[in-house]
């Protein structure tokens, strides 16, 4: 058994990776870490019976784990990682801190740190684009959950468009984290419809970091718990449909929809799955891409477990296979 | 015209206030207020274009305003009820301050203060039960939300009852009012039921008091915005339907239900109307009682205004008669 | 009173004629109708005491009405409309019937049929574009909810896009109508995003034709009841800001955003305003418009009243400056 | 490996069972069987590349299974149970067919049917009740969700009882089924809350059969996909919390919660366990019992999945201690 620590598993990609690895054959959690002690089964009511895990402080880090995945805030991933890869530990950090090669996209939008020699070992792990980097990495930084959604929905496609290619991403709640705010408030959501950070989400360079392109990236909160679904806008020249059969056909969590069928959410709520079709307006010379995951699984835990899977020379799909809960 | 000020506009309370009031003939708002000056759109953006208010410190009160609203929190609006009616304004508190007539009682829910003569001046405002008192008053204690839907539900069977009645109440997250909290995150209510504080949540001891008859209290939380669902049980010797047409058929604001028709919040969305259905089972000899209404409306701001009206001799429906947003 | 009568009552559509009329100080609904008698309270039980109106057969119109709505499902309305022209009644058709002027467009989407001419008389009720030509108009053809949110949108700078604009939607689920589906089953819908007809929408040649311009147009599905968000694309060579103060300031029923501002749906909820918001990305020269509405008042029933009351010379804001449900 | 087939398999029901069994070691579902061919993926988008199994006409039923789960309508479910135990294979019928043992109420709430001799066969499959019965049994009359919830609500009580018990439920809407109607509709559905068939369900002469007690029953339909949560009152002289204690501390899928936390539907959506709080308010003499669960798991797939094991020898939690998909 492969022994791994969680830090930061109070929130919400913390818990979906308690849930997802109780139900792993091939790996332990032998601790959960937080900066305050809490009580698990009231942070996650579902776990009852099923763990006696409990959330540990930070100091005791990292115990007996052989590797760690880092769900805490942006700017305390960094420093925590440095820490644990010299102690031998592998390390998938699921925060920003370490995705962005470019030192001033990454100043712009988590401010300086002192980390910079770190993002550059850091793989990006998207195991469609990076799987045989991944598997050597010691180091892999997670990518988010709209970038995963954007990603995937475009790299088939990237290279050939031109102009600025536009993301429309509709995401789940669950995406905002577990802390309070006005943002976050049942009444402020429920029954509503809105935009936000148009243009200027830090997704955005992350997005485009991913596909080499220039990119406008439009995020909406919808009215739901979990999903992200992006609707994605490129001018390209003829149909594109035979780049995504390449691309993805053998691909274990990327499923492609023909005929009529479009992504929903719904179809992949608790699941590692990321589902795409194709559309091309020959008139219009556009190509539609549409994708959806769970922002939680494939878009945080799921990708991670992947990583972590890659990482160990552990079986891909591993614990993963299971589907979605719907309705 | 009428002059009134709100004070505590920017909760949803007050919000309701200020949509209702813009709406009615014989009532101008004079000033609204605040601990902090908040953006008004900013807190209610539905209000763009028909209003030029904004909310103004507290120490400006009460301008010209000849009535007051206070839907501040509990604990503030007792010594601000106190410093108006010296002032010589008509008050309408809708907090819990002053509702409690018994002292034992108001400070185990509400903790120790000074108003207990105050308190003991304001009259309960549900017009459906105090309908002179409230005309002649100065000083009304606006009723909490779960209380109306429940004391309109039992008042014309409870001397009738055996043994407690129970109210088995289901709310939307609109009651906790706009105050960021865990209870209130939308991951932790949407797609989720849940009850809580059962048999001692504070509006037990009021709805006791407004019934003259024990009571257990349970509230729920569903996932919802605005409403209140109150299924009540009473053990009673015989049917009771012509007890509630005596009770309520020239009412305004109370629709009895009739045939298979059943309550629904939605149905009462926006408006200030509580409908009522009654059934009995002879066989177990007990009365069910189904109420609905709009806690932020007639278990809120519309009572205040239906208050407010009966106070200074306007009509009581005026500004009131509005549908419900349906669907 | 101007005498209108509504046909097609039973509907979503239907209902929020009657809720706004009921409000309107100068017009009085003489008759309701529909294919099958309905019991309205059951079909609307946030209308019981507020009316004594009742659905009554289609054979019994006009009835002493001056002007008609049809809320009827298209192919239904065009017969209507000119039965009732040859009365003498002005009437506001809510159907996709007369609103194609192109007739090759007009038969792909609808079918064939015999009503050119009048679809040729017929005026676009959108009072932004059409002012002069609806105040003059015997019959006008209302526009659909995602035409009037595009097109809104849109029109200030679409003749200076290069390029298909984009218009990427998300709607309520009322948008659908009354009738029972798979698709609007609530276990299909809640929790659960999706897009549907993506470039093939009956609407994108409506909002071509609005704008005159090649649009793509993109329809999703999100989980709540009312309202529409179009975020929408167009590539221009600078700012656009300027035009939309120039189209808009004086509407009274467009509220441009400013400053950080963005709409959202909830702000729209029960109103007949449409929110807008501009911004300009210098760097990809890319303008991305947001409109917001509800579908069923501005996108219908609300721009019906609208333009019932241009066509008779009331006011045209009467009866229509309510705030918002918000939340 | 058990070959089991599934008859009924384009329900929420069916859809659950496959979900759950493709997850279980050492079962394996070698049809799935419908009265129409339908597209399983159509219905299950989320089973995509997770199973190649399709939906075939029911008359090559029974194919190789061992056992059969019949999700089907009540009325459909008998006949084939009578056929598929001529053919000696171990039936679980999920529907209503065989759950009533008196005759007279299986008449009043299913119609009269042929099928009493093999009603009065079926064990009722609630195995906290009946596990060494189940044990046994070739046939199993599976429970209704409604019943699940309220009878281990309720049963350590029961005895002790005064006068008739008190269920309030409330359920999402999976429990109506797939089948589309005006209840159903999202519109109908969303942000509302309301009551049903208050003290004529079918459910309740199950529920009394089960505790064998008077008891009056009060469905409610919450605005979820997922979830029943029962607040059960009974009169009793005394604190009963130890009963419950003694009738669960050993049960694998009854959770008793303890101190202050109260059940909530969220913590079971997706597992099979049902979380149970009790409360006694000594004054009144009432004790409360609040129950949460599954609808669609513990009330119905992963219950039969329960009983399945139980009849063939297997282990009673295999492939069922799946945490809750939460938030």
């Amino acid at each position: 058994m492969l022994k791994v620590c969680i830090v930061g598993a109070s929130g919400y990609t913390g818990g979906e990776l308690i849930r997802l690895l109780l139900g792993h054959p091939h790996v332990q959690i032998t601790g959960l870490y937080g900066t305050a002690e809490k009580d698990l089964l009231a942070l996650f009511p579902g776990l009852r019976k099923l763990t006696d895990l409990a959330i540990r402080p930070a100091d005791e880090l990292p115990g007996e784990a052989q590797a760690a995945f880092l769900a805490v805030p942006h700017g305390q991933a960094a420093p925590l990682a440095a820490r644990l890869l010299d102690k031998g530990l592998k390390v998938i950090d699921l925060s920003g801190d370490l995705r962005l090669k470019d030192d001033a996209q990454h100043e712009k939008h988590y401010g300086r740190d002192e980390y910079a020699k770190l993002r550059h070992e850091a793989v990006y792990g998207l195991p469609e684009l990076n799987r045989a980097e991944i598997k050597k990495a010691r180091l892999v930084a997670n990518p988010g959950c709209y970038p995963t959604a954007s990603i995937l929905a475009l790299k088939p496609l990237a290279h050939l468009a031109h102009g600025p290619l536009i993301v429309d991403a509709k995401s789940g709640l669950s995406g905002a984290g577990r802390t309070a705010s006005a943002t976050t408030h049942y009444c402020q959501v429920n029954d509503n419809f809105r935009p936000y950070n148009l243009g200027v989400h830090r997704h955005q360079p992350e997005i485009e970091q991913g596909l080499g392109q220039s990119v406008f990236f439009s995020p909406h909160l919808a009215p739901m718990t979990r999903g992200i679904l992006a609707t994605c806008y490129a001018r390209v020249d003829g149909p594109v449909e035979e780049l995504y059969l390449k691309a993805y056909q053998t691909e274990p969590f990327v499923r492609l929809l023909s005929g009529d069928e479009l992504p929903q959410t719904r179809a992949t709520a608790g699941s590692n799955f990321c589902d795409i079709a194709v559309r091309y307006d020959a008139e219009r010379k556009l190509a539609v891409v549409v994708s959806a995951l769970d922002n939680l699984v494939k878009g945080a835990a799921g990708q991670a477990i992947q990583n972590l899977s890659l990482m160990h020379g552990l079986s891909e799909t591993e614990g993963l296979l299971l589907p979605a809960l719907y309705p």
